[in-house]
């Protein structure tokens, strides 16, 4: 795909958050003011490459498969995040300096030192690390600490009362389980249901570092699949040959993260993925990420052993890839979340959050029920026991055992004075709370992951070769001079392609090779120049960004030309999921 | 545009608060906790819409003109409103019921009481109004009450220090405020500059009503257009004979809301209009307005007087539309904010936020410049004064009146003291602040004002005609029937519609006059069908959905002719903008 003499470089990421910086793609915001930690802006670039990713991840998770989007509030009243466990679990281990009050995350402290930790130990032992190891604090250099847990939702109130206390969404999800049974009923009651979001989600980190990777603001894709356990995925079998780079749970908790090829079908007999979809959505995330430009020997899903995986998780695989310059960055969490968290908000909201589904095969079922043959009978017979004995049958009417039960209560043998009578019944439908799989995307890794995989040195000089259909800008428009009628003409020619729909930049100002090397350095993938041959037959030349090559089309074909070039790569027929 | 029998409703309102619950275009959050007030979701088809029309916005605010999109965070840290004065003024005033403690809109418990007020009147006159009229709790019937100002920020702590205040952002536009000095800059330093986002503001409302209208998380669209207060508007004049239906500040101030027709040129020049670009967007709104379907005749600019607009603002038109069912509602707010934000954040930052431009004329200047002609001289000449007159001649050297200050001063002639040169630079730029016009969009009420103008009913049946390229579907493939092979090619047909990327549904089941009714209903334009005439010459219907009317075309024309039928309308050639 990359064009002669087009080189990559170590240090890709420092590289890219300079040339972000300096030509609009992201940088830190509130620099006004000093800063403020853990907060970035896109500017115009950069805003533009998070919607083309956005779009291919919808085409590749969210429209084939006929799920549904919503776009729902980023504040959530605090019964919300109670209920998901996020109010006692989303805590992250605080050391304050008891000398200056400085505070840090804990475990980072402990790292910086050297001193190994395990994931998830408890917090009474983080500061006994601390205080036993004489960790400086680095404000005051003081080393005597005291840790506990933080809190990381963003905190506030709702209205005037300052009891109704709303948090920030630390994901996105929580909107798609509450609502789901909206949802559900407007899709006409069918699973697999998934409900997808793109937004916001907050994070009040201690203490952010690492830029762009580690931010207290970010931007989500998250899917939500709520699934019948029972069921199988009926895409899973068109993968199965996949190999995915895995590092197993037993791995990881070795510490080994060279991950190990594993075919899908394989992973799936031998338990180390324990759920098709999740299978089958490792697959689609292993190649959306290699449709953003990182190759698949840099990626490697790594298994979260017990005790690492968020509370609401029975498995976790983090899709991590590796970024030059960096090392290796978690861009996604794929899990299988089972039915905790629906659970939990029927808990919370006493509201029935189950649904009633079509089975596959009709199920015939018997049904027995009991009733007195004559009531007075009863009353001769049993005297003062006779009133207790109808409250039993009542309760019991339908239960097989009824002469036991009631042998048991009463100690009498009740059976000539009942009647036994059973029906069959065919049910076409069961009632199930569904199962949820989630991948779950973090945008802004997303586009540092691109950003640095693309960033390419040529004769001294940058070329950011991104995937055409992820680049913020698809077409730059040149006269080859400004006069001549040149400008005109190169005018109308962007002026086409902005009406068809193409982000299109137009310019004139210095040499032409200078403006080639402005437009690589953004990633533009084709510069179409207008030259005096223009004038005469109606032909402009597409310059190609990765070979330099050109070659000479109609105007009037150029339109249809950029769309076949920008044509996103399917990744499998869409036909397959049409419902 | 609208067919034959397609008739308006009186209610259309509470009918698409219906129909947008029932097929998932919004719907209040969290239902299953009770609700939380003033949040809204919008479903699938919502998020389509308010895509589409975020797509039209920036093809008529944003991208004919060269302007730039940011994505920036929606917390701040608690110096950006504080510079901005909304920490002193973004309040509204609120009433506390004395006996049970409930709190309400101050202005809305008078106004629901039908006690007029005068907009912005203090917070002391409302609390007399309250208990002057007797105005009783709607909780528990008393009528005694407090009243005081709520900041209607929602605030929290960012990080772990209690002190570090941030809030929610009430408006996007600060973002491009404290931003606009890098973005200048990435922008290679030219005015204009237009800086636009499309994301979250919030309100935390005191008691939110009314729905999709009045909400507490919300999505807007702005642009903050950064202009040299002295250039022209170049393209004012392509506008200068539209008619603005305008309620001017004074109309307004009398209470008179029907609007009258002023033509862009006269508003100019007589002063009801204080700035070009104002004016220009003005038009770009209604124009936007018409686009997404309200009539001219419903839509007028309603001044703010003096006392109603916000702080930031020298003149502020709300852009009110009338919505069927409802009444007039402010969509959009379009303010000439001039240099208000950026020397406030001038003043708390201390940094420089000035930019230098170039000037259209070159411009001489003549820099006078004095020295003593010799020290010693003045010495011998003045004595004690000396060291005086040298303090003096530094301080103003350039300044022509020197020989006066000194005689001012030292009450001395000093002239034969001194030497005076002249010399003259050519000046090609200049340093300004840059004054800013917004036009600021709420997303949500735009989508409650298209629904409500498409709502029709023909026949019994709902068709929602929305504009084409606002559609959140855009075409329908129904096979006739469900055998001979209709149903595969039918799939084909979506298939290849889909990779084209085109929204597409693919519904067989029910009769067909069912499937359009369903089609109809969220206003998919455009329904494709695959009957038996397809399997022998490949090519389908398109039914129209307003006219009900079917065109046959070929399967392999398809692409072209729904691009063709869903292009959007362009406003002005975009070649006039190209710079």
């Amino acid at each position: 795909m990359h064009g002669e003499g087009l080189r990559r470089v170590e240090d890709a990421y420092p590289r890219v958050v300079e040339l972000a910086k300096r030509r609009g793609f992201f940088w830190a915001a509130y620099e006004i003011y000093g800063g403020a930690g853990g907060f970035y802006v896109l500017g115009d670039l950069g805003v533009k490459v998070k919607e083309r990713i956005a779009d291919l991840w919808r085409r590749m998770f969210v429209s084939p498969y006929g799920f549904l989007m919503i776009d729902a509030p980023t504040i959530a009243p605090h019964v919300v995040f109670k209920a998901s466990g996020h109010v006692d679990n989303f805590k992250d281990p605080m050391a304050e300096c008891v000398t200056c009050g400085r505070k840090y995350r804990a475990d980072h402290l402990l790292k910086d030192s050297g001193i190994s930790i395990t994931e998830g130990a408890p917090i009474s032992e983080l500061e006994g690390l601390l205080n036993g190891n004489g960790v400086k604090c680095p404000e005051c250099g003081s080393a005597k600490w005291r840790a506990k847990p933080f809190l990381t939702m963003f905190e506030t109130r709702i209205g005037p009362y300052s009891d109704d206390i709303g948090f920030l969404r630390p994901e996105t999800a929580q909107n798609m389980f509450v609502e789901f049974k909206r949802v559900f009923e407007i899709s006409r009651g069918k699973l697999p249901l998934g409900i997808a979001q793109i937004g916001r989600g907050f994070r009040n980190e201690i203490s952010p570092r690492q830029a762009m990777i580690r931010l207290r603001e970010f931007n989500m894709m998250e899917l939500e699949l709520f699934i019948d356990p029972e069921s199988k995925c009926p895409y899973v079998e068109l993968v199965s040959e996949e190999e995915l780079p895995i590092v197993t749970e037993d791995m990881a908790a070795r510490g080994e993260l060279r991950p190990r090829l594993v075919k899908v079908g394989e992973a799936l007999s031998n338990g180390l993925i324990v759920n098709d979809w999740l299978a089958y959505f490792l697959v689609v995330s292993k190649k959306f990420l290699v449709a953003l430009g990182v190759p698949e020997e840099y990626q490697r899903f790594h298994g979260k052993p017990e005790g690492e995986r968020a509370h609401y998780s029975s498995q976790t695989f983090d899709h991590e890839v590796l970024i030059p310059g960096l090392g290796w960055v978690e861009v996604a969490g794929l899990s299988y979340r089972t039915d905790f968290d629906l659970r939990a908000h029927i808990r919370h909201s006493r509201r029935d959050l189950s649904v009633s589904i079509p089975l596959q095969q009709p199920v015939e079922r018997k049904i027995v029920s009991w009733r007195v043959r004559d009531p007075k009978e009863v009353g001769s017979v049993l005297g003062d026991k006779a009133g207790r004995l109808l409250e039993i049958v009542e309760k019991h009417k339908h239960d097989e055992n009824l002469p036991e039960i009631i042998k048991d209560e009463l100690s009498i043998e009740a059976n000539h004075l009942l009647v036994r009578e059973e029906r069959s019944v065919v049910e076409h439908t069961k009632r199930i709370v569904p199962h949820v799989v989630e991948p779950s995307y973090g945008l802004e890794r997303l586009i540092v992951a691109s950003l640095a995989w693309a960033y390419r040195v040529k004769e001294e000089r940058v070329v950011l070769s991104l995937p055409p259909y992820i680049a913020p800008i698809q077409a730059a428009v040149f006269p080859l001079v400004t006069k001549d009628g040149l400008p005109e003409k190169a005018k109308m020619v962007a002026t086409t392609l902005r009406e068809e729909g193409f982000e299109v930049y137009y310019d004139e100002t210095g040499s032409i090779g200078r403006r080639y090397a402005r437009a690589d350095e953004i990633g533009v993938p084709y510069a179409v120049t207008i030259d005096y041959q223009t004038l005469r037959d109606d032909t402009v030349t597409i310059r190609f960004r990765d070979t330099w090559e050109q070659r000479r089309v109609e105007v009037k074909e150029l339109p249809e030309e950029l769309r076949r070039l920008l044509k996103q790569p399917v990744f499998l027929p869409h036909a397959h999921f049409l419902r």
